[in-house]
């Protein structure tokens, strides 16, 4: 029922093509242009090293048009599809140059996306059956939050907050600043733009009942065991939206999503997901 | 007697701060604005939660620049320093909302920084002793290739180069467009700027010989074993600079830099590096 | 109890400063570079030449940043300030030539969004004491979105959502898309971030009861009268929020506002404010 | 026999279509993301909701061709055009997505530039027959400059100099450094370049005299009676080109028209000209 | 009497620098980092080498501001001095590193500025006491038209139009496309702007006669010996302004000069004018 | 053997592009409005003037492309052909008006590279058969480096390292920073990446033997004469390999390349070489 997730505007990530291409390319790849004739052409395709989701695709795409507007580039493998090792992802056919020039910078951007995709995938298998979701964080690699949450996306996660822009989450700098938490809530509903909910970070159950009291629409709950949380879950009830977080790993995401949270928020997504293993073959 | 590593032009970096704050704080912080007096003012440090090599420190002070010139931002630890955790690594004074926009970017980047230098100096000392090099590779994050290379230096690493531009590099693409390593190498040697040195990758000590035969400055040992390498070292003799890359982790990288190369390149010290957990903290 | 309205992120409206004087100064001022001598200075102020809301002073201290960082600029009346005819807003000290090179564009700056702030006012004065907001809308001056909105607060007025990205507002295209009211909110809800409450369109009683009843946080009423809005809020009770838009004016939005509608959001704040009359005078 | 109006050069008003979808779209539409399908395709046009003068089709299509090139767009009505309400102006076919995201800033743009060209044709109506040129000023908003003076062009009156840059205008501020009129014109002409004429700001029938002795090509009369214009214009003859300007409507301008100048300028035409009403339909 | 030539807006050139310390020092100094340790200061000098006239120190103050705000940069010589050779320019203070690599990039817009002031002056030299002004053209190099036209100004020399935009000059194609040289400048005096002059190019009495009949401003003569120009000067009187143009040199500007002409532009001022030699010193 | 030179990367100049169309068209090119219908088509050629090299094509081409995409431009000579005088570089067809836009801007950028080119082949022609190579130095017009350099090389010399980035060079201040040449070498060998040769130079046969022994790869003889280049070059044997530099001109380049060295590097060919003559016509 959900729609696949939608690449997030070019605006928002072509800049960072560009960078990454001015910062490998330069003013020129110097090994390519001393072996390789100008007017040499072939065929080449990117491919699987091992079990992932892919994701990264559309990018892949941009990195090489920026180069040659001429390649002819041929997508093999959608975005969220899930090969083995040894499948083609995208076939590239033109100058060879242009080939060599963009396949270190394609790689990367298809190695750290699809990484994100293929772990974030992990966790959601992880906590299948508990209609808990996955949830990403700001910790993201500076200058690609938007990739990241969209690779988070395609890899079955949903995304938080984008940025500090449209979502309102008060945490305990905020909270000790208004004077605690039932003031902190009551401040932000009087003055927090119609369209956005109030989350509130809390530590405690006191702390959670003077949340919702206050008006908070949901709670964050970070750095509290299952069983904390399931208490708070109980002593609540159901109308409240929870979501935990902190230091949340493979090994512990089940007890959390089974301790009555509808999200678990994890860093680790974007900050510590490995790459995957890609390749570029030139075709014989 | 070397110099400490130099911190790339601003111009190579300055445009990432900015693509990280647009993209985080975009239209502005609505938590803080709502939550914040605008003229609070208050100090706060970012410290280390755990051993780290420090790195990053001038790209955090420009993110809090950039938000706002009027916050004082004293430096605490050095580039290179390796404080345990709990140690500040900058402080800051001024404004609570400026303090507060700028620290998810501000940690992200020295989160990553330092994981890249933490990360780098255990392979360094894996292999103290020795006088094998540790090098990075192009496998950098894409935008982040100059602050990925300096992370990689101020770990103790070298640099290999820093893009297409300014080495060369003949791999097994450019080698079989040239029908074979010696006539590659020739053609290079034939065509290639006078400042630049020309490395080749080899795949047997047939190779390796007719590279230098041929000319080659140095070679570049991919996915051989430190036997393998040993046995291609004996038979070439001192005169050759020997890089072996390929899989190299923290338990075989020893073993490597006593097979007789001069350099181990690592694409993980740039690829997989975990990040460092630091935090910033309101003083009380 | 309110904060006062925070200036937007510089980078949010720098880049419009940089093409105001890109536009108007382009290679240089002819007039003035062959009647002013370049060593000339002297002292200049910008005043009101009406009753007005003073708005846009962050802006035009910047535009004189840009044209000559040595001019030494006074700030004389703050943000919302109230003055009537003839009353000093900033006053200037430096380079004649500077002063002449920016104050067309300082001027028009000024003068727009002293005139939006001041419409603003307008409206809210004429709901007084009814608990009513102002709201504006998306109908701002394309590249002005930040600086129309920010005006609007200092007039004492609301902001709508920012864009398209931090708020969601279901309407007729959506609605018949999904199907109808219902399965739309139905829609959202299920796939809608967290942070974002949802605001639906309706178009008479049934539709507003078929949005509440799948669960929408507040509703738009668009082109209703006063008397079917008060129909509706007696129909819904006081648990839901409402908003009334669609050719409110002067005369019109009191009764709006005693209708029942928590908010009146009202485009022609932005797109039909008149600019108020601002000049600058050279002191003697 | 006149030209119709050029657009001016795309790079002069591009930058300022990319700020309007930044500030609107960022990071992307939600509200379409939750409740249109991603392959969703359909067809729309926008059409007036009013009498009015066409104006900013061309960027109205720019808009929608860097939100997606794909998207198919037709040009019903050509620039200057005057339909009755209800007519097409411009076609579009292809994803809904697409049309949704850009429907918002399209109509703002559209609705102002027609609104200055539909403002500026009844300035020019109004003085029919007499010859006389309706003329813009400097007065426009900040960053659209060159649209603004694009739209005076479609609705049929004349734009005065784009900038400080090429014109020469002879203030009061410019004149009392100088030393008076005669002296300011003097000087002007020792230094200004040749390929620009002088026109100077004067106040009364000896200023009048005195510039013209002093070899200026043409006077502008700020805040004069049409009475007092009568007066220079016949003490000084029809050899000389005469403006008037200051506080003109559209009730008093063709008393200006009929006194004896061959210009008119208005700053209204741009700083307070009421946007038009379009509208975007979904087509069933 | 006249005003020392203004520099243009930094907007206009600050790009130029940006641009051409990027191709210089892009990732980095090598050389310097290897050799010069980080913290080592120094003192240098900029000096000249030859007679020349002096142009573009702000440009050189601000190469060494965009590499390191901490240099301490004193200006010896002020635009226009004509030092001998072995005379400071410009004295720096501060990180030998920073100075070392600004240093090429500083000589070089120095030698081309100083270069255009110099060869102008020679120009302005030789027609000394027939009042007749050297002109620059629009053969300008591509990036460098405000640094052109200032560093002729600095010689002495007076500017043509700066672009396309800021002066009418009617050519043999806009001529032909209108059936002549009469109906050129009629229509052209129809639409032109009220603010520009209207220049034609005329290759004939016959011609330049049809020119003033219509109504041009001023005439270009171009590629006509200087007795041709006498006759047309004679044929026409004193009251319209004339240029001369095409292929004039030192050897023959003084007769082009004595024929009556007012101005005489010259392309080589900009597309051939010699650089000057200058060095950077550093100071023991 | 040798491939024909690359053109740069675009991203290197497409900037200096668009710079060179902004400052010369602006907001417009006013002639061409009033004098040649919107509608009108026409075709035109560039023409050579003189005996030339030409070189500058694809920039003709992108200067075009950026006007006006409609615009069939066709190329008729090849980048290093050589035609003599009156022979079609491009022919161009579609809008007159778009053609005489680009005319001047594209005529400066092919004037200036043709020079280079042209100026080039002078030198290398005159040391044709002793295998030494003409080579450039960084003495290139600010924002040109790439085009320079490639110019060079169309016209048949070799590029010296592009910037500071990738080559090292040590001189005079390096030298004496280090202590002397033999430590500067050995420092530079203890510091350098392995990527890049080490040149230094050297002013005495001592120095040059200094250089060889602390391990230099090649040496700098600024401002030799050819003996005592023949000294050195005999002392040293054929193992190092020389470059000579330092105001070699046309008459003095065969006795240095006959001196025994293998590379002469001429700032002349960048910032002396004279514009070549070509033309734009405007076909019947």
């Amino acid at each position: 029922m959900s729609h696949p997730p939608t690449l997030p505007p070019s605006s928002t990530w072509c800049p960072l093509v560009e960078l990454a291409l001015a910062e490998d390319l330069g003013p020129g790849d110097v090994t390519t242009q001393i072996t390789i004739p100008p007017d040499a052409t072939g065929r080449a395709r990117i491919e699987s090293r091992q079990e992932m989701v892919v994701c990264g695709v559309p990018v892949v795409c941009e990195v090489f048009r920026q180069i040659d507007p001429g390649l002819e580039v041929k997508v093999d493998a959608s975005e969220g599809a899930t090969p083995g090792p040894g499948v083609a992802i995208v076939s590239l056919s033109g100058s060879v140059r242009s080939i060599l020039e963009g396949e270190r910078t394609a790689l990367n951007f298809l190695a750290r996306m699809s990484g994100i995709a293929t772990f974030t995938r992990r966790f959601v298998a992880a906590v299948e059956g508990t209609g808990t979701q996955i949830v990403d964080t700001r910790k993201t690699l500076p200058g690609w939050r938007m990739l990241d949450k969209y690779a988070v996306a395609v890899g079955g996660g949903a995304n938080h907050r984008i940025g500090l822009f449209d979502g309102i989450l008060l945490k305990d700098n905020h909270i000790s600043a208004a004077g605690g938490v039932g003031p902190a809530v009551a401040a932000a509903r009087a003055r927090a733009p119609a369209n956005l909910r109030i989350q509130v970070e809390v530590e405690s159950l006191a702390e959670a009942r003077a949340a919702c009291d206050a008006g908070a629409d949901f709670l964050l709950l970070d750095n509290r065991s299952p069983e904390e949380i399931r208490t708070i879950r109980e002593a609540l009830g159901d109308g409240v939206l929870l979501e935990a977080s902190g230091g949340v790993d493979l090994d512990s995401v089940r007890a959390y999503a089974e301790s009555g949270v509808q999200r678990v928020s994890i860093g680790a997504l974007t900050h510590s997901a490995p790459g995957v293993d890609v390749a570029l073959e030139i075709q014989p």
